[in-house]
């Protein structure tokens, strides 16, 4: 049998240099725990585009169409700021998401006991806090058409859709619903049904799939008011569920209540595969950082724990991934820190690269 | 010269009880500052509804329009959860804001001294914070055609229209760079340019406003990096721009920041009227807190403030919305509380008249 195979996209900013951390530890469970991959790697973003004059080339979307799992580091900066819409780095990103037909993004939000001082919030409100947002990624206002700017009288208008059929709100509530027996079986879905009727309907679907898991506690939050209970309570939540816009700020939202962000990985899965693998893309839910880019100092742990990710949903190494995650919380509770994550002063950051070696060496 | 007038909508919930204690203020300025008003009440949202059968009269509505300015207490409840949306208390609430084309929804965040401890955010972190979120309240997607939930195939598919014509960015932006150059000339609008060309257009419109006023610094952000800012340092903003569904997910979401929801107004304004008075109405933030109606619990603060902010805005009255807004930070500085403020152990809350009472009392 072959190894299973990994297409690695670093990206723009610090893509590439949390990337070198995370093929680090690929090796080791190639060298040490015989988790041997074939690992190609290609251009994503700006750096497509610099290269091809489009943010994903057709070759690298059929070659992300073919392996076991895409692992990407992050697109975007000042430089591609003035390109065209249609060629700007998100494009590619967004590209991949919708041609793989990813539309089930998990986004844990989880807070790091070492951490719990670095966040905004008091301790006591984040402290344990494990939160699981999963955001439909492939439909609604990100993709429904009519799109565009448009003439109208002698003005221009703005113009986009949000858009979303039962089907479309059935597979992602499914892939909700199933984490959610999985964990504490408490699943709170958002949308804006007192305004919108695609919020209707997202609502009246939910309730009816919730009918298939009735152990599972399904409650309905008018968005607005989930961001308000995030910031005031976010332990009452355990799996959110939400469309593409609202789970973009929202679990952006709840990312920066745990403090951290360096830290928080993400998986975007689709349907099974013929050899029974979904599709799946696994990033960090940080950026590119363009004002760090280059210098050593960015946080590797987000992309790394997005390899556990991959681990557990495309390779079912969940052991091996429970691995690698108490390895991070030993650097972490040995002290070890970048530069994001200084709470106290007179402690010394660790580079990218140092980073990556004390947890190859926890390993 | 008559009097000007004013059309109270208590509505559902609490609206009613906070709106009592707004008439002893009302009542207090008309006997001790000769500040009088020709006020008149009416019913909006489910008391509507449940007379009418809609949530909003015709009468009330061309009332609305006649009136110098409207005071809302609040809108909702579960009683009503099962109404047809288009008879949805909340449906009153938008006709108001459309028909009287209030395009321009002020909701300040401000993290008042004598509470900053109640916030779940670090004292230091929204301690005096004082951010103005301007918010477009007409347009975007909660007005947009096409909507509905139509067939298509053999399922069902919910529909809503994001959508701004330049002329509707470029007023609101005016208020909000007016607003700025009478606070501290920052302000940072917020969309995603990157994923909707709807903000392609947003950005480009203010960035062109944006050339009348020199001295305002202006910035921009993606909405998701703009909940994290919030989260993360609210205090780098002044005033925010943002459309009508971004709006209503961030201000929650500030709102929550400060740890004072029961204290924090909004001004819904629109056009000057004949008289020069912009169209106006003031309402809360917070909604109609149905769990606890009825039972005296509810800060009537948030809705005393709202007539402060009628008072600066629609009525010239700035040194008279001071008195008032100094009179709510004496009783809270003697330690007067309502029951959503006590953070402390030990102190006994007041009920809402009695808040009421005393600040008549401290006036
Ligand atoms: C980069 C951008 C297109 C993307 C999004 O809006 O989905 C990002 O914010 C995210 O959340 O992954
Ligand atoms: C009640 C509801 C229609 C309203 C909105 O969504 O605008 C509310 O949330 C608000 O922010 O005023």
């Amino acid at each position: 049998m072959s190894n299973p195979s990994l297409l690695i996209l670093p990206g723009d900013g610090i893509g590439p240099e949390v990337m070198t951390e995370v093929r680090k530890i690929i090796d080791w469970f190639g060298a040490r725990r015989g988790l041997k991959f074939d690992v190609s790697e290609d251009l994503v973003g700006g750096a497509a585009y610099d290269k091809h004059g489009v943010p994903l080339a057709d070759e690298t979307m059929a070659k992300a169409q073919e392996v076991d799992a895409v692992l990407l580091g992050a697109v975007g900066g000042p430089k591609y700021d003035d390109l065209d819409f249609s060629v700007k780095p998100e494009r590619g990103l967004l590209r991949l998401r919708k041609e793989m037909d990813l539309y089930s993004n998990l986004r844990p939000a989880q807070c790091f006991d070492a951490l719990a001082d670095f966040s905004s919030l008091k301790k006591d409100v984040v402290a344990g806090l494990d939160i699981m947002i999963v955001r439909e990624l492939t439909s609604g206002v990100y993709f429904g058409e009519p799109r565009g700017i448009f003439e109208e009288g002698n003005e221009r208008v703005g113009i986009n859709t949000q858009r979303y059929t039962e089907s479309e709100i059935e597979r992602v509530a499914r892939s909700a619903f199933e984490l959610a027996m999985r964990r504490n079986k408490k699943l709170c879905s958002m949308e804006k049904a007192n305004v919108m009727e695609s919020g209707i309907l997202w609502r009246e679907v939910v309730t009816r799939v919730g009918k298939d898991y009735p152990e599972v506690e399904l409650s309905h939050m008018y968005a607005d008011n989930g961001a308000m209970q995030l910031v005031r309570a976010p332990k009452q939540f355990d799996v959110i569920l939400t469309d593409n816009l609202f789970g973009d700020i929202l679990s952006d939202c709840a990312a920066m209540l745990t403090g951290s962000l360096g830290m928080l990985p993400s998986a975007s899965l689709g349907a099974p595969m013929a050899n029974g693998r979904p599709k799946a893309l696994y990033e960090p839910v940080h950026g590119s950082a363009p004002d760090i880019a280059g210098q050593g100092k960015a946080n590797p742990i987000a992309c790394i724990l997005s390899f556990a990710m991959a681990l557990r949903y495309s390779f079912d190494q969940g052991a091996e991934a429970d691995r690698l995650e108490a390895a991070i919380e030993k650097v972490l509770a040995d002290g070890v820190r970048t530069a994001d994550l200084l709470a106290e002063e007179g402690v010394q950051p660790v580079s990218t690269s140092e980073m990556g070696d004390a947890i190859v060496a926890a390993l």
